[in-house]
């Protein structure tokens, strides 16, 4: 399987480094800085190009891994491709592809950061096609990468992205928070993260409705009480600790 | 080390048992609940009581592990006893136990599910003590169940216990509030897991605020709309969305 990279970001390069060592070629990587085409290119056993009308047009994929606003201008260029085009964003619906003859999307269920590397079998892989016949060809890369492989129109992938915040982003900040909270009072966050795995670890085998523990979700008033007055230094804290308390005696 | 555990709740039960694993002695379990204390003090080779007067009075180490607002009635049964007597309560001041000779704290800064067993190499125990002496008696203690041995006071016992709420219950939420998302829309909550193990691995290596990413972090207003609008049926979520997006934008 020929595939060309376009991009050069998180994304693009776990995946075109993933693909790369699992049985398919990475024939072009696309960015428009050269320097970073360069590396990934380097990486992969590729040529580099930074412009699109160099795009190899015989490929078997295209994947697009760039910002949201950049795909459709990157479009224009992949009109004449024999090969399925796919864009790898969640909050994308495939549409913005429709000029193009075959095209899907590959959108990775995954946080990822350059400096880390990730085992794509840990990776949803959530997919959607215009035609049967793409989406056999799509699971068929998709295959290469992880086990975790979903079909998933446009609407949906667009409440996962969604539901993605609120698990990773939004979870993040409450660490960040709570980093901010210790290390205020010269505490090293370290002593914080086994609580933060292990509220992980039940995720995976529990649903999170059913395990919901602390002082609002028993109602411990005294407790709260005593969490705001410890805020009061920090109103924006104090104002969330408010809030989200509120919705998990709500949603209890 | 002879030990009684007062209590039979999840915090006893997980540490009964561990203490017993790791060459100490629990002599007896009490509990208000003759049933409760029978069951723990079956599985730790204890006697069990449901009067705290027949507490003996011959330990070395007593672990008052019930509610908060029960810990002060219990002391009173205590205030003959020699051996150390210390709680496991992260928002409750040793001062509490100063009515006791030998007292202090044993905290353990972790989530427990009665269902679930725990390890105790991953459990951090904050440690305090009135005398020097007490606290080499409680490290000793600590010792057998884990390594992650901090000496905590008072007052930063209190800070982590809420820090705490945010690395966890508040998390655990935000868990549940993906849930609740893709469930509405039909999609099953297994194709987060992955993401949420990925998010607190990342903050076993990193910190926090190095790496939040999603749309408030890269001030991304086109997807930031598109999610406030999709969550327009839940005002309640849509809330929550825009105060967490507003207070990583400020975090930043």
């Amino acid at each position: 399987m020929k595939i060309v990279c376009i991009g050069s970001g998180n994304v693009a390069t776990h995946m075109a480094k993933a693909f790369t060592e699992n049985e398919a070629d990475i024939i072009q990587v696309w960015s428009k800085d050269p320097a970073n085409a360069a590396t990934l290119a380097f990486e992969t056993g590729a040529q580099a190009i930074s412009d699109l009308k160099e795009i190899n047009l015989n490929a078997d994929l295209y994947l697009i891994a760039v910002k949201d606003d950049a795909i459709t201008k990157i479009t224009r260029f992949l009109k004449g491709v024999n090969g399925l085009v796919v864009h790898t964003s969640g909050a994308t619906e495939m549409e913005v592809l429709s000029g193009i003859k075959n095209h899907g999307v590959f959108y990775p269920l995954q946080t990822f950061s350059k400096a880390e590397p990730i085992d794509f079998i840990h990776v949803p892989l959530c997919l959607e096609a215009n035609t049967e016949e793409n989406m056999s060809l799509l699971q068929l890369a998709a295959m290469k990468l992880s086990p975790l492989i979903y079909e998933v129109n446009s609407e949906k992938r667009k409440i996962l992205h969604l539901a993605g915040v609120f698990a990773c982003n939004f979870v993040n900040h409450m660490y960040r928070l709570s980093q901010q909270i210790v290390e205020k009072q010269g505490l090293d966050f370290e002593i914080l993260r086994p609580l933060i795995m292990e509220t992980a670890l039940k995720a995976q085998n529990a649903l999170p409705a059913d395990v919901q523990t602390g002082p609002a979700a028993r109602n411990d008033r005294q407790t709260i009480l005593k969490h705001e007055e410890l805020l009061q230094k920090t109103p924006h804290l104090q104002e969330i600790y408010r809030i989200l308390s509120d919705s998990i005696k709500k949603t209890r």
